[in-house]
């Protein structure tokens, strides 16, 4: 069932320590088949080097487990809200890189600065708020995605043009249209939040974002109709 | 003599290198049998490269070599000290990983930011008071670890849910069920003590700790009884 | 066409990602045949393990395609301003260096703190201003390349001894007499521009700056007609 | 002539890269014969994978080549000046490492913070004065050389107990008793100056060295003839 799939879902997972964003068992990488509704995920707490494609657990959009002996990763009802809300994705990620992990922890979204940032977001990446203490103690990786989902209709974000978020003293979430897209996105989001810290180092903390002309300028370079960034076709 | 015992220590002490947290001979690993008391641990100043587990040098709760020609790490006394205080642990590993051995330097506190931090540890790692200069002259290497152990007694903390101190000016100590554990604890506390020095220069040394709720639901995800993380068995 | 010039074009781009100063496929480097004044250059959005010499795109100075199959690098333009306006230069690379980058963001000139600056630069590294918003809108590649030039003219900078500029929320431009000069010029400069945030760090914001003469004795034990570094001819 | 020396020399200067603290031709590593006086080093400018044991250049203590082909490297007399005044010297290494570069152009010393820093020098690591412009313009390499040793004296240092100094604007030079030796102690350098740097971004700035008793017992441990740590003889 499904096996081009878990074949790309497999290896979106081991793309995650490949990049540098994943030690240990640190991470997951989803995918999902739209016709079906099945979610193909990440096994929970197997390392990297043990995996294969035939490991990887399919779940419906209820979180029941349709096909794969091993538990999914504890962090499926996340997924599945996000797949839920935002219907075009194909692809979802989650990791605890560096330097993402230090803006969600100090609670601040990722601002804009620059180019860099303007070829991957339209606009900063936003930090959740803090989930409460009732969404902690009810069904906590539910309402994990339900708070980022919430955060980017609150604040009118487009998640298309914002494929990422990160959740208030936990970590970045990315997706994108399958899931080698989504774990490209996670690798991209730790480098601009690196750039971004060594930025606030050399500026003293003053806001020196990139300009709405700019950050529009290289978003469309590189997304939507008028891309002319890469080969055509 | 506790073959296996030395296979695993062997194989612990060949992780610290391979995590990036031990430069040099720095850095040593040890495995206590708990029948006979016997701790296993890597023998004085001798280059990763050229260990193997034949060289594990043995010693009993005395400090006295049972087995073993090569003089034991110098840090020994201090092993023995966790190992007598501490008697669910069956691994303890030192270092100086560099962003730990900040904290320590620093005389901080690591503050517990984020679900990276909860996952592996219930709470703040401690950073030791100073040795007192009796202390130092005296049996250093023992009073380093009744320091630790003080410590923690006076904190009243639970060294099964924080599994490693920070020792006041020089670094990390870390322990677990078994070496191997102690040696993933410390590239864990490495990982968390980097993220924490890059949300502190984010947050403006705010502190932005993780909540009581979300601490202990992250813990008790990956621990204890009704943990759900990871296959089952 | 330009065969050896293609090969030296290919072998400077595969330079960026050993170099560590391009992931994906951020970056390009390009050179010129001052003969002909055709330009050679990376195909737009191909990842560098699939490029080949042959794969290089030729160009003339109006940044027509004059042989290659492929789209060139969308910052073309850029290259092509520089190549008119600096006529000894035989090579250029841009790419989105981690730190140089944060100095762009940050809207800063790179100081020269110390010789390992000297050694690559008789100066700060300019920041340009930011680009108008007429200047995004229009032809905004090329207008990169014309602020620039403009910069150096204003501040009266000789680019033979700055071989670098910093495009203001944006990035890194490098030059050199050939493709992999221009490489190096790129590894030196995120290596100074890393230092130079650690320098900040430690002197706490004050401006440290390398004296006169120090810094003309290293930039000339290196370059020009006395230069006594290295082996003769 | 030398030839045990040479391969010494050579496989101190392969050290460099290896440890990670000399891009390009950056860095050199010497050693010196005392019964003859000469002094063995790599030649200027030669990129490290090009080198071997016949490529390094003798010279005699006044600096003049007595056998090789090649050009010694330009700092030959810095290391000239430390063989000259620290008689128990074997070996010397220069290299422009991040983290004691950024100490260097802070105009710095290393403060002491803690037992990795203890282990290998007992007590802060000077920068220097920088040269006056006549020094700079007069025989400048050599002078660098006799500002390090002036900035020994002056401060009552033993070059012995602390074995590197930061060439203020520069970087630092490391020596031991041979230059496999000092090619390690130009690692330990760079790795304590990252954790200082570290350390002082936890600590807000405020001086938490460690103390006098700590300094001395780790310093003891390691050198000297009541040295405990390693294995004997």
């Amino acid at each position: 069932m499904l096996e081009q799939l878990k074949k790309d879902v497999y290896k979106a997972n081991m793309l995650l320590p490949q990049y540098g964003l994943a030690p240990f068992t640190w991470g997951n990488a989803s995918g999902i088949d739209r016709e079906t509704g099945i979610v193909v995920i990440k096994p929970s707490g197997v390392p990297y080097p043990d995996l294969s494609p035939e490991m990887m657990v399919c779940v419906n959009l209820d979180g029941e487990v349709v096909e794969g002996e091993l538990r999914p990763s504890s962090d499926t009802p996340t997924h599945i809200e996000l797949y839920k809300a935002f219907s075009a994705v194909g692809g979802v990620v989650h990791t605890h890189s560096k330097h993402a992990v230090a803006f969600a922890q100090a609670g601040r979204d990722l601002p804009a600065y620059g180019t860099t940032h303007a070829d991957f977001a339209y606009g900063n990446v936003p930090c959740t708020p803090a989930l409460t203490d009732e969404e902690i103690e009810g069904d906590y990786e539910k309402n994990t995605g339900i708070v980022i989902v919430r955060c980017f209709t609150e604040k009118q974000l487009d998640y298309n043009a914002i494929p990422a978020a990160l959740v208030r003293n936990h970590g970045p979430f990315t997706w994108g249209k399958n899931p080698a897209k989504a774990a490209e996105n996670s690798a991209v989001l730790e480098i601009i939040a690196e750039m971004a810290i060594n930025t606030e180092l050399l500026a003293g903390g003053a806001t020196r974002r990139v300009g709405k002309e700019l950050l529009k300028k290289h978003y469309l370079r590189k997304h939507g109709a008028n891309a002319y960034y890469g080969q055509k076709g």
